[in-house]
């Protein structure tokens, strides 16, 4: 069976979508269509240019007998921007502010579309570090984990704030929350994270940042090096913060709950995006 | 700027491997590239007939002045019998087991390529069933109804066994744990499920039952329709199952705690694939 072009770009395009930062050789398609390298590079060609011309990201392609084709995923300042006016839209809803300052938003960490997208604007922000895995804390950080991993291509490893009996030897630490100045325990199972490995820390929300804290201080149990810490929302009524280096999407202040008022504006991670 | 075939299907494509389940205007298309109907229905028909030919899925075209186009993804049996094999080949492995006759499984739950795939599988399964949304038990149940969501396009909605201020106003039950008959609760946010909900409950590990018994509970709590129970791994060790009707990827038995041995096989599922 002989493939028209059109064909191969149809199966090459969604072949490189469904394996996001992962180098495909050439000689997989070579074989898959039984055609010619230089026809399947011409291929590619295209593909690449398209996705330049039309900003889906970037097609990488390496040349030599390792060579191969990368796609990675990258979300532009003006995405970015959109993204981030959508969320503050929907996060200024009155209802949404809890007793104590909290924001309601299970129903925003349950939307995959929009996950998929504040996945991707994480993901752009740290993409040039050379990374190892992806950290989060359960339950809320997860699905937000998950959804940098996926575009990153690579695993999510989950700290509680209980032993559980499915997690197998663990490493624990205590700290103490930023803000309610408790003192708790953060566990993480040791077969889950490699010693020495380079983390990106991502979580819902950070106030004082005494979780965040935590979960460095559980890494360094690991002998691990944090590469970023990036939060969806951060509250700004905080006195003495315990991060500095971080980069939030959203930002929460003025939080009058009696009066039921809050204010939402965008947090600091649009000057990554240049 | 005129735009030839092939970048248009290129363009194409990755719109919708990046939109599941999602009806696409044709118009769309037609305004992005200032082509006539006609040429993008032609695109479309070759993208679809790569998807038929390729076994990549299904595009769906529906006519009309509000037709358009929609990808929906799709496992075939083939790939389904591949994904199992290699998840019974993960599980077999003897450090694996854990005291109570548990699995060893944060591993592949955070890993995103197994997830996408799993997911996959079980978003095949119940792709023909009118869904509101996927049901899942915090934490280990997350990452999995995440990645059939994405597939489905569908929200995820989280119970917690814990009650969190993060939640505001929550319905809870009491249930007993089909295992070790202690009585438990279960919580979930108002806000994230509205009444009369068609939904799908997917979760990690059932061994008898109890806590999926129990989200069927809450699930009337909220007039919901279960229409489907998925989980990953299913303990064969039980005498009496609280469930009957549910799917499984894999199923567990022979555990001897004290010689560390287990036995791992394909679950129910591929009764679905034919």
């Amino acid at each position: 069976m002989r493939f028209k072009r059109s064909e191969r770009i149809v199966y090459m395009t969604q072949y490189l979508l469904k394996h996001p930062n992962e180098l495909v050789p050439l000689t997989y398609f070579v074989n898959h269509f039984g055609q010619a390298k230089s026809s399947i590079s011409e291929d590619i060609q295209i593909i690449k240019e398209t996705f330049q011309a039309e900003r889906l990201g970037i097609i990488e392609t390496t040349a030599g007998a390792s060579g191969g084709v990368t796609y990675r995923p990258k979300m532009y300042r003006e995405e970015a921007v959109e993204l981030i006016e959508h969320l503050c839209g929907l996060l200024k809803e009155k209802e949404r502010l809890l007793p104590g300052g909290y924001l309601f938003m299970s129903d925003l960490v349950g939307n995959p579309k929009l996950l998929n997208q504040v996945g991707e604007l994480i993901a752009t922000m740290y993409m040039d570090e050379e990374l190892d895995a992806i950290v989060t804390i359960a339950t809320k950080g997860i699905s937000l984990a998950n959804a940098v991993a996926k575009v990153l291509n690579l695993p999510v490893v989950v700290i509680r704030k209980d032993n559980k009996v499915t997690e197998g030897s663990t490493v624990s630490i205590n700290y103490v929350s930023g803000s309610s100045r408790k003192i708790e325990t953060m566990v993480l199972s040791k077969r889950t994270l490699s010693e020495y490995s380079n983390v990106l820390i991502v979580d819902d929300f950070m106030r004082a940042g005494g979780s965040i804290n935590g979960v460095i201080n559980l890494m360094n149990e690991f002998k691990a090096t944090v590469k970023g810490v990036s939060v969806l929302v951060e509250s700004k009524e905080v006195k003495h913060r315990l991060i500095e280096d971080y980069t939030s999407l959203v930002r929460l202040s003025d939080v009058d709950e009696y009066n039921q008022q809050f204010s939402v504006e965008e947090g600091n991670c649009l000057k990554r995006f240049n």
